[in-house]
């Protein structure tokens, strides 16, 4: 039975926390999170401390605490030669404190509290420096998902910034669209078919097979319709650099 | 028994003729492209031609060609008083030509010829100058879709304008993306999952709950790495300004 301690109860970490209780072979004996919360009766049974000091003796500890704040947490750990994984993105694996083993442990998804994640199908990316460490983090990512992967800390920044663009501008895409609509007294709703379809289309055609629309035919006039229509909104800079792009990059 | 005419074989055309064919109380009775085509299997049963002069009498004329010819192409149909609509997002119903009835059937929905979409939540927008005519459409659109709204020009442009926000250009990030994992050897395959959760929830959270990521934060360490990463790429440019404008709108 592998023991872990998630440290952080944010986004990340309560997920992670939903999904490891459950899994077979793994125990989250403890959570630790800086300032007190109202665990929800599924990890009622997890005990849960927000002192440092208290912090109980386990396989791994999963710090899920912001970024900027990783490498400062990770050096007052109260241990030494623990194994000690980030879940971030974008922080190399050496940003944590030497006196435990270094690791990473990020699942390469999106993460909101209010919405519970499957894990089935979310790689996991594991780096580790020694290679028995590596062979635990990849039992622990097998427990939760089919595909565990190890990814250097160089691969991860590259697959963090690709995940920025699919993941958060895409959805600044969606905020764009419904503010369109909403000054326009127009439903949201309409569009939710055509969001769903066009990530679905992603399974099984490039997104180069996939491009539509006026930017990629070149449509001068219904670009230009659109440009009207969005006269003296702060998105028609967005709109128009997306043209721009798409055009240099379709119509070479 | 609706007896429709389909005047094009493109993407909407082609998926239009899938659903409609199959369509209880539907017969496509023609299908008309102006050069000629090999019909798939599914559809052999279908009387095709490629001669205007040669197009029957039905019910509808549905027109699924490129927005440009479209105008020019309802004046040379060979017939009068009959209802004859476009598919078009961004066309307005008086762009067909007087000698017939117009009206509009817009599914809105992105298609590709080689993947088939299931029109049941599509919502199909439709317009008609005539009470009657109105009714004759939303009967055909109710054959094949749950979700028939009656849409004016006007607003069928701005949803038409929203629609290349959540589709074109979300499908743009997805190429930028995949463009930088290929530039570094990694496989797009890691980012599916995360970009079908990225649209999935969108179903539930509005788009300014489900924002998350570097530039909501205004987390300058990442933002800097990434810009760093990309430094002589093309697609720098797109990342600063969606950093900007995700930054203007979420840190006020």
């Amino acid at each position: 039975m592998l023991q872990v301690v998630i440290l952080g109860f944010g986004n990340i970490g309560s997920n992670l926390c939903y999904t490891l209780h459950k899994a077979t072979g793994v125990s989250v004996i403890q959570l630790f999170n800086r300032s007190d919360i109202a665990l929800p009766d599924a990890l009622q049974s997890i005990p849960f401390t927000s002192e440092i000091s208290e912090i109980k003796e386990a396989d791994i500890y999963i710090i899920a605490i912001p970024d900027d704040a990783i490498a400062d947490f990770s050096s007052t750990l109260p241990f030494n030669d623990k194994m000690v994984v980030h879940t971030s993105g974008s922080l190399p694996m050496q940003a944590l404190d030497g006196k435990n083993k270094k690791g990473v442990f990020y699942p390469l998804q999106t993460f909101t509290k209010d919405k519970k994640v499957n894990f089935n199908e979310i790689p996991i990316c594991i780096e580790a420096e020694e290679k028995a460490d590596l062979q635990l983090l990849e039992t622990l990512g097998k427990r939760i998902s089919n595909h565990v992967a190890q990814i250097s800390s160089e691969d991860r920044k590259t697959l963090h910034l690709a995940a920025v663009f699919v993941n958060n501008f895409v959805n600044y895409m969606y905020h764009i669209s419904e503010d369109i609509l909403k000054e326009n007294n127009l439903d949201f709703e309409l569009l939710k078919p055509l969001i769903a379809e066009t990530a679905n289309k992603i399974r099984t055609l490039s997104p180069q097979q996939a491009q539509t629309g006026p930017a990629k035919r070149n449509d001068v006039k219904t670009i230009e319709n659109h440009l009207h229509l969005l006269k003296d909104s702060p998105y028609k800079k967005v709109y128009e650099q997306m043209t721009e792009a798409i055009k240099k990059q379709y119509l070479k």
